[in-house]
């Protein structure tokens, strides 16, 4: 694999996550949300946010409804976690956490006095 | 898609680059590996390794060399680094900066004055 392939592995992984944490305090619309996950890492692009919107709302994770709030505009679709939404979130960013200092834990500096990916999870490690 | 799946997406996007990791400074048979890479995020297992290892050198990132080093052990399989694989790994140690960066920029606690995403990467995104 290259590290394009792998970068798409990675943003695809991610991007629910992001999402979900995007609504996790207040309703959003997609463009909305395009405008804060749009970094340079490219994790969500328009491309691949509405699908993942539509799928979330099909899973019950989101919940959506159209708004209409100016007359010159089209109506936007607004967005907000569902209790569902809400605790996955919660399960999410504790896989997230663990998982990002598990694999950060490979990469900081040379050869470390510490055994790599023992640094922070050797209490929890069965 | 639940937490297991997203687990399990997340943990192949990461099984490479942590293998890569582990060969960076040494060489290491599969178990060596194996051992400093299974904490409890289980992003490496048995079944996932040998065919990463496999795949990994076929495609010259990592070589691999037998050794015999003691009569009443099976001949084991050393692995260490390509140059190739040694520039693959610098690359990908950027990008999941960058990458890893992002995502918790989305969870660090609750709504922050900063926009989510932009904190770390606004000098840079374009």
């Amino acid at each position: 694999m290259d590290v394009t392939g792998w970068q798409t592995q990675l943003r695809k992984g991610a991007a629910e996550l992001v999402v979900l944490s995007l609504l996790k305090d207040q309703e959003r619309y997609g463009l909305d949300i395009l405008r804060h996950a749009s970094g340079n890492t490219g994790v969500l692009s328009d491309g691949t946010l509405y699908p993942l919107l539509t799928r979330l709302e099909r899973e019950g994770k989101i919940v959506g409804r159209w708004a209409l709030e100016d007359e010159s505009r089209n109506p936007r679709k607004y967005y907000r976690l569902s209790q569902e939404g809400a605790a996955l979130l919660v399960e999410m960013t504790r896989v997230w956490g663990d998982f990002s200092i598990f694999v950060s834990s490979f990469l900081d500096g040379p050869n470390s006095e510490v055994e790599p990916g023992r640094r922070s999870l050797s209490r929890k490690a069965g």
